[in-house]
């Protein structure tokens, strides 16, 4: 830690300062400075406790940490990257992975028509919401259970994997039993006893940015779900809140760098809820491919129009094969499958 | 709803929007304007499906809703403001009420000591967290159960009621027991698991705004609530996300009017966990109480440098009791008591 | 300057680091700490080139500034608060000041009017734009010169002082001609060359806060103004930009006492900008006025509906009479006259 | 225009509306919706006032636009995509377009050893502030004339075209006198009269995007540009403003199809810029390239720790060489040469 001192503070208030760093099982080492005392504090950060709460002294200006936070999650703890085996796909490999499917599973026509068509189109996973995050309580909740069953059966009849959202503590078990990779969503992002419940499943886990998470803070959620003995984390970045109004989030690609710099985890781009319309969706998902993705998260429905949640970000099944013909060049570019 | 075609649309395809409106429910009405042709449709927003799904037709260029979304929290729904009882302390009342006390019980001695001087400075209710979110995995978590035990016993010899915060699903029966207001914190607050399983306790919810939460969300979220069969609801600014960072967060100051306009909960404002930092917690408060803020909810140690979490922003003993002193003419200027 | 090196640097890495240091006039200082070795630059950051270049050598993690980078504007610099005199009124002093008026000057009725109803209710200074900048080349760009004659006439007539927009270096003499305090608006907040030629004109200058603007970018604009010569300087505090849609900007109080601790320069508020909305200025004023802003400006429009800018912002003449009365108390809590 | 009113208004108060609508200048059109009453106002919005001033009226509960308020700048006005000449290279053609150099320029042999290297790596247009705004007054301000003289000695040496930043309507003339391309800074975006007066001079104008610009008022700033009878106006994404600190900005690559879709003007990335890191430059410019931007502005340098200004965020000569071979596939994958 980097403490900072006013200018002008009086020796008695210095040694005050050093007497509690040395309290909280820190060395202090003093380096006298042009304009201020800058107080270097030789620990380690993440098993002491934090030092910020020394601000709380008049004399102190500003606290800086020096480690990063995060530890399993991190580039330094893990040199090669993750790959995550998903009934048969690799993420995080040489294969660019593309899971698509409807926002909400509606009914069996609904899902089966979608769950053929991606296939066909080249996905490797069906993505289909049976428990549903509402901003309002009067707006469909999703099928639950019998959601969950469609999704099993359309994994039977087109072998597509599953990836489904977790929203609750009470349905880890019951999520858990159908979903090959389990969602945590952005609202849940940091809903910190739903992750830890959701780690120990043992299944793979996709979790979402927050819209209005920073990436170290992400990167810290993701620490939940290893810490627990879960390493099959992959990051989504599926757009965060701005000013912007056009779009109904701002995806930020450059995440894809940074978490790769970061971490060794898988990173998937959501182009649906990040642009909140489909006219955007094939461009979001070029960018993506071009600058490292590991893979993408689709909306997908038969006939957005009439869809029961978010129609209007869904591709329909031909824009959605259109799509994944485009993408082709662009994979390739990035040196992957 | 109001649709809107973009500009030289062919009949036909005007047609096909007015044939799905229809088929969605709502009765359309055509308007041709100098440069758009708008679509009124018209039916209840809140029971039939939305229509921003007509977005996916390449015609329509927007779709704007006209109702409110909420309902049971808005003051059409009721007129008058609603006070919440909490052990003979009305919530939202004449009274202007402090809730204050430690960001985490550490132990014994720090909360009984806490306990006393906020009683005796004119706080009404005690807070203090027994289960604590925190960003990173590796920082203290709270003392559980035990730290329950301490508010309960704190309680018996101050008077004080209590108000700490609820994580978990699993711990609802459990924090429901000990605490006289069950808080949601910020990154819980479109947990809709969590408040639902709040709400049912009966017990009064301070729901706080979560850090990118608009306000029209945050009332959705309150919806939840209440529609849940519990009328005991306040809701709580604590700041928002933002790019400024002097402070944690930016405390938003007009949600105090706005709550107020569009509904009939009481309002309670957080400064400590708003600002970040102790030495603006006052000034805030002014503000606060000025405004029209129904109470506020301040974090306050005996020791804030050996806070074992957001030592930074603990106003100390003597720190709380001057603010109470201070805020006596605000309080009063804004007739209450 | 604090400079962190990345984990596991070899030496030879770390000598081409203190190289650097020393060859850009900085004395290095090197501390090594438990996961990292961080080190301290001792220099002058104001007077030496930054060292935050050097993060482009791939051993170094991060480089972190001690120093503020204001002088002239900041408590430091002087103890006391500044008391601009403007007509014989003072800013910064005991008296709470209000500039009122309308957002645009339309015409000699639409000013006079009120003018006369701002001066009975107590407003000492008009407001009233004659050059606006508006988002749009199709709406009303301000009456022009005609619009100063018309704020000069309206100072006689009723021996309020006058502050008015800046808009072009082009027109700094006309402006200054007719002006008692020259306002700088918030997309001119950064605009360094408009901001240097407002400064020589000897003018005071109120400096309105840019919509994305962090404090220490604000408190730097400023000090473009002092450091050339003009010592009086007011910040304006009117919204940021934020993704709440409610009101048009996020009012951010806190900056009342930040600017009041950082600074000696007077804090204005600005609510009618702030909101957008006329129904939250009196609630905004009653904040400002309790958390110890030196003054208000605040939008008046004798038939708001009819305005040629602005209309929802602008207060009626009996709306802005009433909240004159209604802030008398908050005033004299703040310890005001 | 659309009017809502609040529920439950007498007829009288809806009268009232009506008679303000058509005082305005609109013909009205009551819909009686379910929940709410609606107004279609219909006349052409560009032409006549807004009515957003009817919000005034307490019985009006909101108003929306129905027309974009840009018109020059959209695809309505021009279906085919502006290409611009510059020197002979076509802007938002064909042709891929990089321009490269350093932030600012410092003296001959940076200039020249950097414009000689993005040359023979395949840029074709050379960068480099010769006025440069700079956050604090005591930062580096550029060489100013002998900077614009250092350009036009490296456009002769080398044939590269020259783009320079404009502060200034003092420097117009001056700066267009050397400029081949003059660019609009972040913080100057919304600086009309910078914009018209660079506008008049008939050069190509680069406008980059304000810190906290929606995409509307972007384009709306443009709409400045082209209605002072200049066509030849690109947008520039160089980041926004948001909550995140990894980077410096957050580079919204959605503008890309979105500004494609909205207007017919070309679109150009600054990568260094938007992340103010150069370690993800390239990963930015390989997204640029495959969603369709029709150039790129980067920052490179001979030296980035000691560059001036911004050297953490500068290529160094070989890596922009190395990035310029490793686009090529992601350019040729856009359809682009």
């Amino acid at each position: 830690m980097i403490i900072i001192l006013k200018p002008g503070i009086a020796r008695k208030e210095e040694t005050a300062v050093l007497k509690e760093i040395k309290a909280l099982g820190y060395k202090p080492h003093v380096m006298r400075g042009v304009a201020r005392t800058v107080i270097g504090a030789i620990g380690d950060e993440r098993t002491h406790k934090t030092l910020e709460s020394l601000t709380s002294f008049p004399q102190v200006e500003r606290v800086m940490p020096v480690q990063k936070r995060y530890k399993l999650v991190s580039r330094e703890a893990q040199k090669d990257a993750t790959v995550i085996p998903v009934r048969g796909n690799l993420i995080g490999g040489r294969k660019f992975q593309v899971m698509a499917g409807p926002c909400s599973v509606e009914d069996e026509k609904q899902l089966m028509t979608t769950a053929h068509a991606v296939r066909k189109a080249g996905a490797t996973i069906l993505r289909g919401g049976a428990f549903k995050p509402r901003t309002s309580p009067y707006e469909f909740q999703g099928l639950g259970v019998k959601g969950l069953k469609l999704l099993a059966k359309a994994r039977r009849e087109t072998g597509l994997a599953i990836i489904t959202e977790l929203l609750s503590e009470q349905q880890v078990q019951l999520v858990a039993e159908y979903a090959d990779i389990i969602q945590i969503g952005a609202r849940n992002a940091q809903n910190f006893q739903l992750l830890i419940a959701a780690a120990r499943t043992g299944k793979p886990i996709l979790l979402k940015r927050g819209l209005s998470m920073r990436i170290e803070e992400w990167l810290l959620a993701g620490e939940y779900v290893l810490s627990n003995n879960n390493p099959n984390l992959m990051f989504c970045e599926r757009g965060i809140r701005t000013f912007e109004t056009y779009t109904r989030n701002t995806v930020d690609l450059a995440a894809i760098p940074i978490i790769k710099t970061e971490s060794h985890c898988p990173v998937i781009i959501d182009p649906s809820q990040g642009a909140g319309r489909a006219d955007l969706v094939a461009c979001l998902c070029r960018g993506a491919a071009a600058m490292g993705a590991d893979g993408l998260l689709i909306e997908v429905h038969p006939n957005p129009a009439e869809a029961w949640s978010d129609g209007a970000q869904q591709l329909t099944l031909e824009g959605f094969a259109r799509l994944m013909e485009d993408l082709k060049p662009f994979i390739a570019a990035a040196g992957r499958d």
